[in-house]
């Protein structure tokens, strides 16, 4: 079956599966795979934190002082898996993760869409990136983490305070319901340079589930 | 913090925690991260099928035809990612993998092991190693799928079928209600050998979430 050229119709097929699956409290948890340093694979959930201003970049926030910052520096390419219970669908985004801080040289929508992310966080999720470093064995009791006061909507985000976007290469989309699984690609006539959705041109092939 | 060895308390938690989120239609849904022979990640779901006879390997199965197996042979690496709603709790499941299809040289337990998920399967999911090539482009229309008779419980596995079995090497629990997080790693001291579950011993730390 030959592809066809579309727009980034998986987009509107997230978003659309996301409104579907609201009901379920989980919905925008996925999971990221990435390699380590040593060539083992990490797989982790994270939570979809929407797509980056009008651009096809899915977000998601991490800690800089977690292990997986340290291996998207050593190798930025991933793969997302993210099921929805509701639909029974799942989305394989594949592509090139890019960490952004606030360092001054950071692009002004990925700068913009880090503070977006910040503002709209709740009040624990924002308190977690002043707890002490993940990943190190714990030598405060239990306590300690519920008098961290959470910083305010509108203070500097703090060093810790990563927003991560992924500039997504392939989609493998499966539909369970209805045995149907479609892969997407980044057609090679994309303008690569554009952050806007509908200018990039994806092909779009049906393949056996 | 001093590590503590303990048997396979990790193993404990995992089939309390199925059985608190046996409500949950897809609790038993894992997503496995692998890579690709030319380096990328790679991650999908795949459902967790028990853990083999007595041991602590974990176990799914596959398709031999789908591209997870020529990334598993090329590199038997892993981790699972098992994220159950109900208990909001997290198990990154970290070690090797092995296939296990008909070949006579199988150890027996492996063979048999093999045997018992196919057996224990429904209809449909057994029909789906009868199908077309997993990935290759769609050429046969959907009623070509629903057309296929499923192989009964009692005959042999078709070469398609494959059980995947993961030895577990490291293990990270996450627990969001508690805020609790914990490591267990396969000690130095275990009995590598053995196949059965409490006479490997763990080490296990408790680290910041």
């Amino acid at each position: 079956m030959a592809a066809t050229t579309v727009a980034a119709e998986w987009k509107t097929l997230v978003l659309k599966a996301l409104q579907k699956n609201r009901s379920v409290a989980n919905a925008r948890y996925m999971q990221i795979a990435t390699v380590r340093p040593d060539g083992r694979p990490a797989n982790r959930t994270v939570v979809f934190r929407g797509f980056l201003e009008d651009s096809n970049m899915v977000t998601f926030i991490t800690d800089a002082r977690s292990s997986k910052v340290e291996e998207i520096k050593s190798n930025p390419l991933a793969e997302i898996c993210w099921y929805l219970p509701n639909t029974r669908e799942q989305f394989r985004l594949s592509g090139r993760l890019s960490l952004v801080g606030q360092e001054p040289d950071a692009p002004p929508h990925m700068a913009q869409g880090r503070t977006k992310v910040w503002v709209g966080m709740s009040d624990p999720a924002r308190a977690q990136f002043m707890w002490p470093d993940p990943g190190l064995p714990r030598t405060l009791p239990l306590e300690a983490w519920d008098g961290v006061v959470p910083p305010t909507p509108d203070s500097i985000p703090p060093d810790t305070f990563l927003l991560v976007a992924m500039e997504v290469a392939t989609v493998d989309h499966l539909l369970l319901k209805a045995n149907q699984r479609f892969v997407y690609a980044r057609s090679a006539q994309a303008d690569v340079t554009a952050a806007v959705a509908d200018s990039s041109v994806w092909d779009k092939v049906e393949v056996n589930p």
